[in-house]
């Protein structure tokens, strides 16, 4: 267990989505929501523009605990103007990024337990200056870890994937197929599963990438030239290892016992099992960085920011799975 | 409303599958399953092999109604030997042909209401000089109708998806596709709804084909140069057409409320979220068809065949489905 106290720093991404809303609303409802004390960091108006709660404004980590009973702990970032709900601004991209940089140094530092990152604005990031493909790249950078090794967790209640190739046009999928990667982002996987979910000896499913899992090779060979040798050498290392899986048949619900996580070769072989079962709470979980980072799996849905109508449940989601992250991860041998 | 009784034609699959046993307990539970009189297609012999119910062997459809209540109405098919639960043979590949036949040659005739097809192996009947990739293909042919006029519709109680290629390694979905492909397959798609379904203005939702769409082009393009011309194409023909949609936020529950069924641009994009929610009762029906043709969305399962371990809640749903689409039909202008 932890030896001394230490807070959740969620930050609020931009100011003019809805991270604040729905962080404000996870405070509303943290007892329902069963979630461990957090501090918020970012610029307090954003909060107040749509929240009434009590906001307490602190400037030490350590004061979240007692001021959390009374009102949503905020260690402020000045922002040079007050951003207005669904009205992006760079004073706001400069803003999400300050929040989450400070938000990653707590966590390096050993001041916060976990990082829980709301969402951003790639577009307006972009337009300051930003060259990390998301948040995501952005932590692992900071944290002195290459990207390509790191991987992308998706976590519902009843499923985890992990995408071995991300944000590409389909086409180009088989292209960016390797063994070497599909072996990588399984152990990422498998390790993830160890240190994160506290699961000692955990099951991976590889999926195919073609139908049926390439029948044979009649459908496709990725299945024979390059997934297959991967889940030989990652079996070779006493990990358990299946598949691959015909990508269809593996996500029902008897299908879904037998593994703790897939690994799916793109984006939306992993991201269309996940929303179809857990839209309102998928949480997205960084593996393979020294610290912990979750964020709820949506982004900043500025077409509906400032009508109190975002569902604060995918943000509930990933502060309770960092919370369960913090408590394995301090319990399991580094 | 039918003017005459006509029973629905079920053809048994291979008599070394699953296809039998699964038929028979459809019976045994015909009123918990709520199904109508139907008439089995294939050879007694592989029924008696796996179920213990009465049989009543018939020489004419129009006998199986009044048979039906003392017993499974079945119109033999002699095959040369009988076959073992489990083991395939090519006398058994002939008879599950032979099968098919007649139960598409019924409903061509009028005599049936409809053909439900038990599953068969493609590898047998390669076998035996069979020369179609599937039974789809040959029940089009059967029928005269071109196999790119046909269109093949996964439907499960909350979902309907149609992918527009099917059977093709991953690597080559960019190159089948083509707005003429996607707007055949989409009409193929809007006017089945209606016919089959009774749906008087259909709502079709067109996935695009990469991630989040291709995000306006810079995650792929097929979705500016292919999809979205296809999409224009329908609406203008009046059509309630709407995306391309990312493929990962259309298949959770309140998203499936906005559509009856979904347009998708290749095989596991439309089987993932299918079998995810619907893997014991999915329907595969073949739109485009003068006849109305379901199937059980599962293979002969030799594995499992002649240990009374089949399921047969999806052989039941394809008898189902196929009543209520000939109910349809039947109140439906040609």
């Amino acid at each position: 267990m932890l030896d001394s106290y230490r807070p959740l720093a969620v930050s609020l991404g931009d100011p003019a989505g809805i991270g604040p809303e729905v962080v404000g609303k996870c405070w509303d409802h943290r007892d329902r929501f069963g979630l461990p004390p957090f501090v918020a960091i970012g610029d307090p108006r954003s909060l107040a523009s749509i929240w009434d709660g009590p906001i307490a404004a602190i400037d030490d980590p350590r004061e979240a605990d007692s001021a959390f009973d009374v009102g949503l702990p905020i260690l402020p970032i000045a922002s040079v103007e007050a951003d207005i709900p669904g009205h992006p601004s760079v004073a706001g991209a400069h803003c999400s990024l300050d929040a989450l940089e400070l938000a990653v140094g707590l966590a390096r530092s050993g001041s916060a337990s976990a990082v829980v990152t709301g969402p951003v604005s790639k577009h307006q990031l972009y337009n300051i200056g930003f060259t990390h493909p998301g948040q995501t790249e952005f932590v692992a950078e900071r944290c002195g870890v290459s990207p390509s090794n790191v991987a992308m967790m998706l976590a519902g209640p009843t499923l985890r994937t992990v995408p071995v190739t991300t944000h590409l046009p389909l086409s180009e999928v088989t292209q960016a197929l390797s063994s070497a990667l599909i072996e990588a982002r399984g152990r990422s996987a498998l390790r993830g599963l160890q240190r994160n979910f506290g699961i000692a000896d955990p099951r991976l499913a590889v999926a195919g990438l073609n139908p049926h899992a390439g029948e044979g090779g009649s459908l496709g060979r990725e299945e024979i030239e390059l997934i297959i040798p991967a889940i030989e050498a990652l079996r070779a290392e006493g990990w358990r290892v299946t598949g691959p899986h015909p990508a269809d048949t593996m996500f029902h619900v008897s299908a879904r016992a037998n593994y703790d996580a897939a690994l799916c070769m793109y984006h939306d072989q992993a991201l269309i099992p996940l929303k179809a079962l857990h839209f309102e709470d998928g949480v997205n979980i960084t593996l393979g960085l020294p610290i912990i980072r979750t964020a709820p799996d949506h982004g900043t849905a500025f077409d509906i920011a400032g009508q109190d109508r975002a569902d604060p449940r995918a943000m509930a989601a990933a502060i309770r799975l960092a919370a369960e992250c913090a408590v394995h991860r301090a319990s399991v041998p580094a």
